[in-house]
């Protein structure tokens, strides 16, 4: 799975508490490895396990490396992160231009994200080491992402573009056009009998209806549903007192329990 | 502008942490109004400064209201955001899929996007306020985000589909193919000269050359270095013993200084 092989390298980290955000945001997006190059002494790991959460493996999980080049030496492909324009930064792409690339390379072997330090970021000589260079959109009024927002993008992006997430599916299918059929068959009876409309005008207000129902998915279930309303509607006409009193009616009880 | 209209609602906050995070986010991603619903009476405001760092005009423009139902009420279509799956929640789609939607109706009017609080998200009947379900995807082992990160992979997924981001523009264009052919041409003189092939094989030679500078995009500025540098080897073949020693060997100098 290419997923296993795509590296974090944070470079140069200073803040416990977004360490334990990356951590949060790497497993939240199916990746395990970090690797931290020359984290602040002053780091505070305490901090980084409490926001963590339940991402504690991937903090305790961390190598370290003395230099960028060591962190980098056995990957495929590196792409570094930068917020900033400049003279060397003008051929940057988004996370989402590159994730394929990136994923294709993690087929061979180990890929790394690299991200800069909380305050300025990859410098040109750590740069300089990255193959593909990596611009997160963002608004020009703010450009500038916490670290652990940028890594969450960033393997976001990786983690759609693996294809791995299951979109939610409702088990009830959409209606086929023959029950939709019988349902508008139902509200047309319906609608006539309560007085919506003379039969003159049933047609136009039909396709209101039609409409209405056909904006976006309607499964089978809520076909039922609505199909259940008419009936219930058709009980009432046909049994005329057993309806129950509307609700803001004070002390009311349905007829029935009259 | 659509982004104007889309208010980020958060229900019942409960660290100042987070936010703080969720300004910095949504500034990061060109939106700006934020209305909280019953935020804990321990939210510390102070942290939220904090962490929202260049983004305390959002935190200082919040909104606050007393009902979500208040928060919502003139808002023309409501995104609300769960983690979890469920009887009510299995209609959910992606904040990729909606956005369109989304910025659709925010031409219209006021739309929202609504997140519940940090330990259980929104309530049942918190969702049955909301007229779209979005699930934000993530890996099953650790699904759940941090309140900041699920608000910015909203915002950035409705950021990037306003089109106002303005992907990074190299100034210079790709080479045309004269100019190819013109650098190609020196390379395969370059490469003859220096012995690495000899002429029946230089077709089949030339072939590997072009597919190497060929893989990506190769700029103007790009193929004039590599014309620079065929016609610098040229100048030192025809001046024998103006090139610089190694720079390896240890007290060498050019022996143009010598």
């Amino acid at each position: 799975m290419s997923l296993e092989n795509v590296r974090v390298v944070l470079a140069r980290p200073i803040y416990g508490g977004n360490l334990g955000a990356v951590c949060r945001a790497m497993k939240n997006m199916g990746l395990a490895r970090l690797t931290l190059v020359q984290p602040a002494p002053t780091l505070d790991y305490g901090e980084a396990q409490k926001y963590a959460l339940s991402a504690q493996d991937v903090l305790e999980g961390r190598a370290e490396a003395g230099t960028l080049d060591e962190a980098l030496a056995d990957c495929r492909l590196v792409a570094g992160t930068t917020a900033r324009p400049g003279l060397y930064r003008s051929h940057a792409t988004t996370p989402r231009e590159s994730a394929p690339r990136l994923l294709a390379a993690a087929q061979d072997g180990p890929v790394a994200l690299v991200f800069g330090p909380e305050d300025h970021g990859l410098n040109n000589e750590e740069l300089s080491a990255c193959h593909v260079i990596l611009r997160i959109p963002s608004a020009p009024a703010y450009a500038s992402l916490n670290l652990g927002q940028a890594v969450l993008i960033c393997c976001y992006e990786l983690y759609l573009a693996a294809g791995l997430f299951e979109a939610p599916q409702e088990r009830h299918p959409e209606a086929p056009a023959a029950m939709r059929e019988r349902m508008f068959a139902m509200w047309e009876e319906m609608l006539y009998r309560i007085g919506f409309f003379d039969l003159k005008k049933a047609d136009h207000m039909m396709m209101a209806i039609r409409r209405i129902f056909s904006r976006g998915k309607l499964s089978e279930a809520d076909a039922n549903i609505l199909m259940g309303v008419t009936r219930q509607t058709g009980w009432c006409l046909d049994h005329p007192g057993r309806a129950h009193p509307p609700r803001g009616a004070a002390d009311a009880k349905p007829e029935s329990e009259i």
